[in-house]
């Protein structure tokens, strides 16, 4: 089983950065249109997204925030941190087929307070910034490795 | 079909509130795991979570930052609207069977930019705050009346 591992407060350094890439597919955003309840058809209705300035449809802007929350809590600083907040600046669209990547940087180390600020960018595959953001975490003090939990698989069958 | 209908921007007013409620079910744990890619245990293995803080499974921060994302998209501004903005601060766990009202209230209108700052804080069950932040819009200066798009039947099949 694959294992997450952690880097613990006392080893977390300014500079020191992560990153996650994840191509959006047809799936996930009806999974996340679901698992959120937005049945805004800008996401989901092609024919209708086709009439508005995006020229299609795009994906929910917190899925992309999503992919931020699981490479804060899968890399850096990984299992066992608290996630405190996050700003969240939606630059640009992102579409099926697009390939993100959230790139993470530690800027900011508060030793009294035991936390950290990380810058959170979203880059897409022609090197346009879709989401800006900085978050604050709380990393786990002691060393963590869990085992990844293993993810379901998902059938989808259209609303009848 | 329903109906989902927008506030364009000249009919705003500060002060004008909408809400959502949800309950969350184990498997809009699972599925915010699968569209997210987030698999820290403390979300999904109750064995793991139980020996945390938290003493049990809690929901990612971003399920419940999608609801405010929901409700924008859907209720205020709704429809047509474009999302530029969220900051958010995780304030307490969600966990399965809690239910979270997200409550939006417009308190700032920028004419000349044509945008508006949301108060975003989302409520538990208790009546205690677990998100609170507050959002930056861009809403549809028409009338938007599109149909809600009807969303697929999942179903999950755990992974072997």
């Amino acid at each position: 089983m694959r294992k997450l591992e952690n880097i613990p407060f006392e080893q977390l350094t300014i500079g020191a950065q992560a990153s996650l890439t994840r191509t959006l597919t047809e799936e996930d955003l009806l999974l996340f249109a679901k698992v959120s309840g937005d049945t805004n058809p800008v996401h989901l209705d092609e024919t209708f997204a086709s009439t508005t300035q995006f020229a299609g449809r795009i994906a929910h802007g917190m899925w992309t925030a999503s992919l931020i929350s699981c490479a804060l809590a899968t890399k850096l600083p990984g299992p066992g941190g608290i996630y405190l907040g996050q700003e969240l600046k939606f630059m640009r669209p992102v579409k099926v087929g697009d390939t993100v990547t959230v790139e993470l940087e530690i800027i900011e180390i508060n030793q009294r307070r035991k936390r950290a600020t990380v810058v959170t960018n979203v880059i897409n595959q022609h090197g346009k910034t879709v989401v800006k953001g900085q978050a604050e975490v709380m990393p786990a003090t002691d060393k963590v490795i869990v085992d990844e939990y293993p993810l379901p698989e998902v059938l989808l069958k259209p609303a009848s």
